[in-house]
């Protein structure tokens, strides 16, 4: 590759140049950008390493923590990322890597991300973002829109209101969450008489004023991770985060919900929110959202729906119905960055009621003036990049019937892959799809058949060894670089809620194809009769179970 | 332009087009992306139009909340962003636009920026980050090395171990100061005897148990106003972030700490954090760092230094000692994307001692396992982007002297600018420069004579004939697109601590030079004029005043 012989040596004007001077178009950085641009994909298929380093490895290439007292030349630089981070980095965008929720990306969002980051705006106010700020209140409207689908003049009374907000705009889900149980709290909470409320007071004060022993929030048992680390955030503590069982399908058991609600009221503990699932991560099942609140409304609850992964459900009008009841809700978390195929960072909380997010307003003096509709008044974060223009660019150009197809076509081929690992003698089902996630294992045939006719001992041996088997598969998968799955732990029904180590696939990538899923399940087994331990002891324990009976 | 005559149409092959083919060259989007590459300057100057439309207008181009129903031709689509938002954009990297900490960025970050969002990795945990995760892990170290200095051995400890941290990368300053409150929170009510502690048992049982009537987070009336809002979302409440009177150097007054917290313990109030700005973002002072580390340790307080404008100084050896102290804190917020020159979106919390974050800690059940060194169960935020890349790359290519030579620049320009504004007779320095910031206004120089003579009634008269002046001139200025300063309101010891507007310089962009200065000055002088009320009322009384004596 040819080089770039600039670096920011000892003067000044040397490192003017690197502010001004752009790289020439045969500079190692100018022929990167000319590749990205004819083919993202080659790019990254020519220099992500096929097989992966042990971590332990790549570390030693990152190991210094002194900072380069001399500087690098630009070429010698990107040598080094190319060779070394690029290479050992994830090709997340492979049509074979079927474990992420992170997919392939559409071409015309790299050039546009080069002019977000060229413009350098801050959405925190609108000195420093002009017209981003109107269209990321747009966007936030869009998205409204979808999930409750009023009329037109309540967008255009709220939409660019200065002192209302229908949502936020985040890095992601997590802030999302965050930030729709701080305005729970906030609420529930809220100023009374003398009291001025949690958001001046404290959480200490307002539960002396409120009276509550304790507050709580009731989501699944699969709710995502992040509700922990929101409720240990606002001060409500981990603990008070209640997991409700779920039914066969990893659905909240809404008899379990009510159950737990009545116990708390009569240990004066207050229940404030209640967070609906919809699209868990481990297995890509709903709540019935309908009920949820319907409970919420009985129990005076602040009803959160996490649609992080599965809101983008609501585009297609063949699976919208799925998430029934989404539209009963006062929040919802949105990732873009997840189904709405926009590059990572990009996650939202919507509300459904304009005036909600008052609860957690903020002025300064120079900034964030009371009445101005500076986006930073009403948001966690501060200074924020204009993602937003990524994803309204994806909804104009991709459009809702675009998206449509694009949910609609990984739902149905994760159903086609539920059946073609139904017909393989070799594999089970574990978790049928609901969106386009499901989750599976690899059972020699033999094995399934001393399953069912094996004592309680034995069948506790035999999963213990595929638990064994599925994690070896999969990590070996993953080492050898060709494709990648994920894996989690469930306790299946069927399985008497053993642990059950699964392979977790999520069909999001629009060119992943038939031929590819049926390589995945071919290398599985190929891969399994490297396992010199597990497959051996499962073997011959299922030799042993057959011949006994 | 050209067009790309590509939609996501009816079929699912037009949309895997949209995944796979680039953009052609002589496309609109293809020659955007070479004329960013060729000179971005140009680009934006081009295409951001100079005089800026009201925000009402701005609005009407993204008024409606309709997701559209059919996909747009890119090209068409890309037009309408260049016309209705990139030219009503703002040139925040313009070197006449000198409000913002925001600056002009380094050519090579632009393709750079480009890899990061082609791989599109997700730093929540290795499976999906692979090397960007050491990498992280070292541009922390560098970071905490810049800062503390440890010996080599230390960094080879920590920097990689699975079970330590020494910082977390974020979005911004703001999650930054959160994650550090949050820990100094989860420390000071930390699991004692049965008490499980804060983060798993919630705010209100750590406060019985720990028999407090309230907590306090001491930090200067310049504090910035994240802050309160992390009180607030922590649950320990706005109010009880305690504001300390400053000095004439807008420096936070020791006696007066001493005092409070002295005072706070007598009123069993447990105040657990003291901040130190360094580099406040209204007049760029720093507080005595290494005074108020002997306070927090005698006090046994978490000492935390916002630095997340002014950190980036410790880059240069001529000015660092103005830091003096910081390495004394157990935690400091640094962000890059403004005097580190990377993009929006990269801020840091650092923590001294690696042990530290333990108390934020968490896992789930299929990431961030025990044990893994995935980075998402020491973070606020989850799923976040590769941005620490960008970072890597710039103290990689620029080095340390690089930046040195870029702080340097900055701060001896910022003194220059003071000069000159104390030899315009028209003009009035507000603050001196401590770092690359100053604050200053247009008086005429009559004027300032008759601040000198005028009795109470007059003087206060003056201010506010002035106060409206400014605001006048610094929103012309503003309006009329051709460079930009910011204002905010100070309450200088000179005027009685009255409320000065003023206008607020931030001279980071390497491209501003002397000329652009004096324009700016100019300018101001000639908008003045053009104040029909606010001139004509100052100069009116400067007038009446100057007779009577």
């Amino acid at each position: 590759m040819a080089v770039d012989n600039r670096k920011a040596d000892a003067t000044l004007e040397s490192l003017h140049r690197i502010f001004t001077v752009p790289e020439a178009p045969e500079s190692t950085l100018g022929l990167i950008e000319q590749k990205i641009s004819q083919n993202l994909n080659e790019f990254l298929g020519t220099h992500i390493a096929a097989r992966e380093k042990p971590l332990i490895e790549i570390e030693k290439d990152f190991s210094s923590a002194d900072i380069p007292e001399n500087p690098s030349f630009v070429s010698d630089h990107t040598q080094f990322l190319l060779t070394k981070l690029v290479a050992q980095s994830v090709h997340t965008s492979a049509p074979s890597f079927i474990g992420h929720m992170t997919s392939a990306l559409p071409y015309f969002l790299m050039p546009l991300s080069k002019i977000m980051i060229g413009l350098n705006q801050n959405l925190v106010k609108i000195e420093t973002s002009k017209a981003f700020t109107p269209l990321e209140r747009q966007v936030l409207g869009m998205m409204h829109n979808l999930i409750f689908n009023e009329e037109t003049s309540f967008y255009q009374q709220w939409m660019h209101s200065a002192n209302h907000s229908l949502g936020a705009f985040c890095s992601g889900g997590t802030i999302a969450n965050i930030t729709a149980l701080w305005v729970a709290r906030n609420n529930v909470l809220k100023p009374d008489g003398e009291f001025k409320g949690v958001a001046n007071e404290g959480l200490f004060r307002a539960m002396k004023h409120y009276g509550y022993d304790d507050l709580a929030i009731l989501v699944s048992e699969r709710g995502h991770y992040s509700l922990k680390k929101a409720a240990d955030v606002l001060g409500i503590g981990r603990d008070c985060l209640i997991p409700i069982k779920t039914d066969d399908n990893n659905r909240i058991r809404v008899d379990d919900l009510t159950a737990t609600l009545q116990s708390l009221k009569e240990n004066n503990i207050k229940p404030f929110a209640i967070i609906g699932v919809a699209g868990t991560t481990e297995t890509g099942n709903i709540d019935p959202l309908d009920e949820l609140a319907d409970i919420a409304q009985a129990h005076d609850c602040h009803f959160h729906v996490d649609a992080a992964w599965g809101g983008a459900t609501l585009m297609s009008n063949k699976y919208r119905s799925l998430l029934k009841g989404i539209e009963r809700a006062d929040s919802i978390t949105i990732d873009a960055h997840k189904q709405l195929y926009v590059p990572m960072g990009a996650g939202m909380v919507i509300f459904k009621n304009p005036a909600l997010m008052t609860s957690i307003e903020h002025h300064a003096e120079y900034i964030l003036r009371k009445g101005s509709k500076d986006l930073g008044s009403h948001t966690l974060e501060g200074s924020r990049s204009g993602m937003a223009m990524l994803l309204f660019a994806s909804l104009n150009i991709i459009s809702r019937q675009g998206y449509e197809m694009l949910i609609n076509n990984s739902i149905d081929k994760a159903k086609h892959f539920a059946n073609m690992i139904k017909q393989e003698p070799d594999f089970e089902l574990i978790t049928e799809p609901e969106l386009c996630l499901l989750t599976y294992r690899y059972v020699p045939a033999e094995t399934q058949q001393a399953l069912t006719i094996a004592n309680a001992e034995d069948k506790h041996l035999l999963h213990d060894a595929l638990n064994d088997l599925t994690k070896f598969i999969q990590k070996r998968q993953r080492e050898s670089g060709k494709s990648f799955v994920s894996r989690t732990r469930l306790t299946p029904e069927k399985w008497d809620h053993k642990i059950t180590t699964v392979f977790r696939v999520v069909l999001a990538n629009p060119l992943t194809t038939d031929n590819i899923l049926q390589d995945v399940l071919i290398e599985q087994k190929e891969l399994a009769k490297e396992s010199v331990h597990s497959l051996p002891r499962l073997l011959t324990l299922t030799k042993r179970i057959l011949a006994n009976n």
